[in-house]
């Protein structure tokens, strides 16, 4: 059996990933809008009905065997139950599924497997309205976030890291004929260079990006042999479960293992990361989650071959020093506080600020006017009634209500406070809009964790210097996945990259405009840097897919 | 200050060693004969007169600072100390002279470094005699494998280092203008990809081969930028402590700090190595070694975010089962066995041979007859005068020759004992001709020990497959840099390869002539899979740099 035509299928695909790849430029190999001109007409309403149809059902595998009993819980955070009902696999039924397709698996060479997995995101697609409304109603995103980041950025996501893998795997001649010159004779070898995939993947997925923040590892360690398990989030278990129960049946009906890659389903009571995650047989494994659960597998892995990729909890930081235009800065920092209710690993949660003020083309804006007119900016978008409510969504879970108000029983002065707010046909919504709160130098313990939710601090720092060192500090003892900086000399920008750059995180400099902080773009955008304590990944870098694999030499006469 | 003209002057060879690295393909930058047509009918003689001068005397590091007191107690194998004393450096001089020259050195871009690094090679490569008989009396290797393995052999890995680290820093753009289109609009950004190295390198060195095993890691290091410590071994000093004397000569005439490459050197009774692992700033660890340290290493750095790159012990394996010509296939075998004295990390160890015999053109030729006609061979090698001392070489160690004691008081067997062998001019040489024992299935906790040096094990199996399986079995429950097979049908070679590179291990099948298992060839042959128990580290695929930087973005409008 060849799979060779799937990749001559997908080789324009594969070929412009691999371009913006190499040159980090924009591509978007599935359009981000969530448009009837681009999908069709009716896809909206096809995938609100589809997502519908599974409410209060049975979700099923058909390809993936061995069930045992049923699991799921997931609450809409816009307030209603799904009452789905998943079928439940153990550990050892897992592992047994995933050794056995791995012997298929691994035989095929990189194009056949590139040509396979691009196969299965492109048939998935199809799903990507019901994808992205059982991420609205699993996750709290508004509708057309779950749609873009668990359709079309999660889905370029996963083609670069397709890209980076074979990338990878092409760096190197897979055979050679080698001739050793020696005086009047000569040695020569035939050689082989046999890519021998790790083993069994897991993923763990998070809560809140189901399917961007697993795509990543699934499909760099599909891509290089290996198979995979999907352990999802007991809260967040459909929009996974759609792309799998597709992927499955893509590979069932090209003839192939369909348990290349699987579904895991636990319960909050019951969860299974833990026993999959110490099996022998799982030699990487992908995780998104709390410091605490990861500095767990970190414990767990330690001494032993397996590889952890880990994003974990950060303090992202922000410094606004000096700008050209105040209120498109605030703008432009209020819609990123508000998008998905700062529920973003990317979201700004420590803003410093100049006590002296922020330097603008209309003279020196002190510190508490930068506040208020922060505070006045979120107001606009939080009562602007057509923008409001879709771009907040809702809480992902009650536990970030709980943080909004141990953040306001905090003693800290507030600027902003977090107040209800009503989504339109969903009256037990849990959605609420962001808190700002005033911190100093006296609030280190505060401002230094991480308050995942719409919770943010105004700090003020002695100056543009200072604020730099602070956030430099900051990221090296608790990680970040972004920094964000409103400067414009060109001396102070050169001193946050150098301090910046060695803190180990991301930079971006001035965003005005449809652009915000909180954004990564596949191919362009490495989304963390393994280099501070939020985590040891990076999508997708040749550490993130080289680490999946070894390369077996064979040589003979 | 720029160094692009050092880029261009070296361009062609970096390029030539890039284009035979992703190829696969024979290549050598430096030759391998120590021939005076190539390099000098004086360089032997110069070279021999320099390591002469360095006897009994004291070495200097004029570029290194910081020294206390003095340290050195090599001893030729060949049977004289030298006498050598060097310069001492505490972890805390170690380190702060590191960290000094890593502000320098990680601002530089990926093509000056390769440039400045290939001249820092071209430049010691003038002391490739000195360097070869230096080795010679640190390590017991014959003169010609001193100046093969620590010269030409070890610089073509170090360069081979060097193009993998420009294929991966070159894999990605360092900077692009993204361009997304939004409809009626679209966002500009500039972007730059900064590399960010870990930090610090240490370099742990072996006895036997003190530069061939260090330059890898030194030289991965080097060009992702991060500076590095080569750690020596205490028997093993002067052949690194010629070369970094020489690097550090070259970065100080370019004008740049000369502690970008540090040597530290310390006795076996009052080591350095865990003091200068357990610092914060060393972030990556290369070592070569037991496994018992191995493993205590990476107890050192769970948890912590420092990568660690191991080459330990394993047991290499053999099976004759079909050949063509046994006695070309014995001399092979014979020869691998007595090349320094099987002190190679890749030399075999335990012979798999059916116990029906092996198959040849001739009939079948028993177990036994196998046995006594390997000794044979094995005698014809070490009798011949002109060819035998300066094969084996000497024993690194007293060690080693207590090893062989032990294994002939093991009970097995002996199928050809070990005897002293003089060396010509050295009176005192610790020199030994191979041991090779009988041992089967009863004997598995003796040869599932690594023995390192010359001494090897006869082991019949029932049949081919069988033999096979338990190749593949003892590798991946004990590890091995090299499986070599005899066999001749198509189906148990295809059998084999599939076990194998299941176990991971490199594999090498019917070797005859001027090739031997125990050589690996920059450039095409990948040096460890990093796949087993005897390590993890590959020289030199994506892994090996890749896992030494982390890439930073900034974008600004």
């Amino acid at each position: 059996m060849s799979f060779h035509h799937l990749f001559e299928q997908h080789a324009s695909t594969l070929n412009a990933a691999v371009e913006a790849n190499r040159n980090r430029l924009f591509h978007a190999h599935w359009p981000e809008p969530p448009s009837g001109k681009i999908y069709g007409e009716t896809a909206q309403e096809e995938g609100l009905q589809a997502f519908k149809a599974a409410l209060n059902n049975a979700f099923d595998f058909p390809h993936q065997k061995g069930s045992e009993g049923t699991v799921g819980a997931e609450h809409s955070p816009f307030g209603f139950p799904l009452n789905i009902s998943y079928p439940a696999y153990s550990a050892d039924v897992l592992i047994a599924n995933a050794n056995e397709s791995l012997k298929q698996w691994k035989k095929l060479t990189v194009t056949e497997r590139a040509g396979i997995l691009i196969e299965c995101l492109e048939r998935a697609s199809k799903h990507f309205f019901a994808i992205g409304f059982s991420t609205m109603h699993t996750t709290g995103q508004g509708f057309i976030m779950g749609f873009q980041a668990s359709g079309p950025h999660a889905f370029d996501r996963a083609l670069e890291s397709i890209a980076t893998g074979y990338m990878a795997l092409d760096a190197f001649a897979s055979s050679a004929h080698w001739t050793k010159p020696m005086g009047k004779m000569q040695v020569d070898l035939k050689k082989e260079y046999h890519v021998r995939p790790k083993g069994i993947n897991l993923t763990i997925g998070c809560s809140t990006f189901p399917i961007w923040n697993s795509f990543p590892g699934m499909f760099a360690s599909l891509i290089t042999g290996n198979v995979t398990i999907a352990k999802t989030h007991p809260s967040a278990i459909l929009p996974l479960a759609i792309c799998i129960q597709s992927f499955q049946e893509t590979l069932a009906s090209l003839g192939l293992d369909p348990h290349i890659i699987q579904i895991a389903i636990d319960s909050q009571e019951k969860p299974l990361t833990l026993a999959l995650a110490e099996q022998k047989d799982i030699q990487t494994i992908d995780y998104t989650g709390s410091s605490a659960f990861g500095n767990q597998l970190e414990k767990l892995i330690a001494g032993s071959t397996k590889e952890l990729f880990t994003e974990k909890a950060g303090v992202n930081c922000a410094l606004i020093g000096e700008v050209n235009n105040l209120d498109a800065v605030l703008d432009n920092i209020a819609f990123s506080l508000c998008l998905y209710s700062g529920q973003m690993c990317t979201t700004t949660q420590n803003i410093y600020v100049p006590k002296s003020g922020v330097i603008t083309p209309e003279g020196i804006i002190s510190f508490d006017d930068i506040c208020l007119k922060l505070k006045e900016k979120v107001d606009a978008l939080v009562f602007n009634e057509k923008m409001g409510p879709g771009t907040l969504g809702a809480l992902h879970s009650p536990a970030v209500k709980s943080r909004i108000e141990k953040a306001k029983a905090s003693g800290l002065i507030i600027i902003r406070d977090s107040e209800s707010v009503s989504q339109q046909g969903f009256d037990n919504a849990l959605s609420c809009s962001p808190l700002i709160l005033k911190a100093d130098s006296a609030h280190q313990e505060i401002v230094h964790e991480e308050w995942f939710g719409p919770i943010s601090f105004m700090i003020p720092v002695e100056d543009i210097s200072t604020g730099i060192k602070v956030m430099a500090d900051s990221i090296k003892q608790h990680g970040a996945l972004t920094a964000l900086l409103h400067l414009n000399d060109e001396g102070l920008m050169n001193q946050a990259v150098d301090q910046l750059v060695d803190a180990g995180v991301n930079i971006s400099f001035n965003l005005v405009g449809p652009i915000w902080v909180n954004q990564s773009a596949g191919f362009s955008d490495f989304h963390g840097t393994g280099a501070n304590p939020a985590g040891n990944a990076s999508f997708a870098d040749l550490s993130f897919v080289s680490r999946r694999y070894n390369i077996i030499g064979m040589r003979r006469p």
